[in-house]
């Protein structure tokens, strides 16, 4: 946790900006796998994390800003939980560390609210992900699952704060970017032809709990690595194959890592893997040369396109002109998902609060087909953390459909590209802090190009 | 999977034996930590994957016993999830390999039911305990999430057929046993004085995940393992300390391993460690000699709380007559857990479905405290798999507890007990087979006495 005063301060700040009404922060509760008491590990919802600090379930929070009341719902251990589960501090203990006096049992939610409605106050809350959110909305305001509505100013003055970091978050994100390149270095050198997915998977995740974390997402280690969320583990790294790997740490505070890196599965790429590694990389350093506060994101995009549609078409898999190919969108048939995303508490920062606001700031996402994957599009600032992350890829059922469909037949040439059909994909992925006069990449170096992956193997 | 035929005669039995009406079988969705898209990974519900072998989130299956209907309720992929999941077979390609024919759009469900309920059917369904199961019942039968009535009927049969496990099931659960005593070997081992219980952690789940399998449950290590369920991870190992492990893998197919051992932080027990420690493992040993069918199993726990109370008055800890100790539950002082339990798909088979029906047979469970945690008390017949993992624990919370109300004065010296408030806890634990004479041990053999762990160590 960090000092009382850092929640103090971001309360306030939120309590200053929004004026009126109640905000409601539902903690998260624990899950059960396959029954009830055998839980998934515990994870705190990123917001009350933010405001609150307290990393344990069964809590909800309010800020009464017409009455300047804050308050922490929950419940204390009884004998036969510290037979269990063991000795915590009481809590109140818990509360008055993160700067907060008063506290309520559990249960005094739903009249304590229903009492605010009453007298006329609005109830601020945050869209609901979790299952039990929902049933907590129907049960304390009674909102119906599928007809609740997140309040707009809540969200926007919540995302306010949390997308620019801070001294003391950069620290921990940094922590978070140095064990998770010490998962892609171990990865890297210890992969080995015939071994299983798995067992990188397990090299890899072995290094984040080892240093007392999780993983801040589901590891990807992937043959298939054209399969951008792939998390099947079950094949065997063959001669030939490349293997993509996506892994991040968490810190115990709950703050992301995450990067990627393609390897080859013996010492060397062949020719041809290299030849679009070579591609992938040259856009991932226009993308990275490109960054500092004001420039729009969504151009360092279409930069990081265009320089794959360059890319492609040296190879001849494109032809006609690269920035009316990345316009149209032509580019999406190797690179179908976005550059980068905010970081911080959570891997895609906020993301249960509306990309819409977190990563374009109120304006509309485009909907065409690989751009709207791009999770971030706004004016870069100082504080804000982002991934570096273009990827080439070659989907078959991509290239099956778009093919049949005669779709930007003056961008692509289907017949060339045939022969690519089963190459896979590649990805390279690091962070950045945007800085006052450019960005810093946080956390180890780890191997970009062709030469500092090899070098390594 | 299992072949085919495992599961249509599964299906078949249940058909048969419950005659009428309709079974519902609500899959598992994927669960959101920390945003919707960022999921815990996938676990089945394992009665769905008992009876329907899929292992896919976004599944409901029913059997319609009235009209001799199977119908698997799930959606297919559309491209965007192929370009970001990957290819997976078609959900009627999916159905057709555990036997059914018939596949319906997953939104059919809620009018399918709502037109059962009208002919008069009785839709049987089993206790919800995850947030979003109790979402579906509300939306699909209008229970209300507090007020849902599962069926005792449905629970029964799936009981008798999940509690009595065949060779093939045994094979799997064996699997896990073996990868489970190889996560307790690495970590007795490799554990050092100076180490934080995530390092020995981190070596136990890198054991799991190698194999391909994931955990059965969330590990613990710990030096304070009078804490009977804790996984906090943050301390470190030091001179003097005893590192309680209890730890178990999942094979792919969701069996369950689940072992327990305790070892000194160094090379060798203390005197008075190995004094608490060989009661322990006397009463392990007794209650796996009393294992065979025909035997209550709340026998066996009767037994082992005893060789606890007559170790504990050796020591001078209690006095009196050690079989009215146990009866009247002073044992619990020492021994707070169950002796066991059932173990299959789930480590603590059929959890959800409740004890009193899994490990009692319909016999009301004793709310002593200690015995009220034992999971199983039910006479024991060939084809059960369960835990045999009694533990000595002092636990000073309940020591100042219990001495401050005078219970139990007459069996229990809490002068003497004083000097071991600090002591900590210890458990072992294995996985038996009840064979048609006796028992088998499940899985390659971790140290049990004093002596095989020293020599590991």
């Amino acid at each position: 946790m960090f000092l009382k005063d850092t929640y103090i301060n971001r309360r306030n700040l939120l309590k200053k900006r929004l004026g009126s009404g109640i905000l409601l922060f539902m903690g998260n509760d624990e899950c059960g796998m396959n029954y009830e008491d055998n839980t998934y590990h515990f994870r705190q919802d990123s917001t009350f994390l933010y405001f609150w600090g307290l990393s344990y379930a069964g809590l909800t929070a309010i800020i009464n800003i017409d009455e300047d009341k804050e308050i922490i719902f929950g419940d204390e251990l009884t004998i036969d939980q510290i037979v269990w589960m063991g000795t915590q501090p009481s809590l109140r203990e818990k509360s008055e560390s993160v700067g907060v006096r008063e506290t309520q049992p559990h249960a005094s939610i739903k009249n304590y609210l229903a009492k605010a409605v009453s007298k006329g106050q609005k109830i601020h809350y945050l869209p609901p992900y979790r299952a039990e959110h929902k049933l907590k909305l129907m049960d304390w305001l009674g909102v119906k699952p599928s007809r609740y509505e997140a309040s707009v100013p809540f969200i926007r003055e919540v995302v306010n704060q949390r997308n620019y970091k801070t001294g003391e978050e950069i620290f921990e994100i940094e922590k978070a970017c140095n064990i998770t390149a010490d998962m892609h270095l171990a990865a890297i050198r210890e992969t080995r032809i015939g071994m299983k997915e798995y067992e990188v998977a397990a090299i890899i995740e072995g290094v984040a709990y080892a240093s007392g974390g999780r993983l801040s997402f589901p590891t990807i280690a992937t043959i298939n690595g054209q399969t951008l969320h792939n998390h099947y583990h079950g094949n065997t790294i063959g001669e030939g194959d490349m293997l993509l790997i996506d892994a991040g740490a968490e810190t115990e505070m709950g703050y992301a890592g995450d990067m990627s890196s393609t390897i080859p599965a013996g010492k060397k790429f062949s020719t041809r893997q290299k030849e679009i590694y070579d591609i992938q990389v040259a856009s991932h350093i226009a993308a990275v040369g490109a960054l500092r506060p004001g420039v729009l994101f969504e151009d360092v995009y279409n930069l990081s396109a265009k320089v794959i549609c360059e890319g492609m078409k040296s190879l001849g898999l494109m032809k006609g002109d690269s920035d009316e190919a990345v316009q149209a969108g032509a580019h999406a048939m190797f690179f179908q998902c976005g550059l980068g995303h905010m970081m911080g508490l959570d891997v895609h920062d906020m993301e249960n609060l509306g990309e819409v606001w977190v990563g374009y700031d109120g304006r509309a996402k485009s909907p065409q087909f690989g751009r709207k994957s791009l999770r971030l599009g706004r004016k870069l600032e100082p504080g804000f953390v982002l991934t570096i992350e273009p990827g080439v890829y070659f989907i078959p059922e991509l290239i099956d459909l778009w093919k049949s469909e005669k779709r930007f037949a003056g961008f692509i040439n289907y017949n060339k590209l045939e022969a690519y059909r089963s190459f896979g994909g590649i990805r390279n992925e690091e962070d950045f802090l945007i800085t006052e006069t450019g960005s810093r990449r946080l956390g180890k170096k780890i191997p970009l190009t062709a030469d500092e992956v090899e070098a390594l193997r």
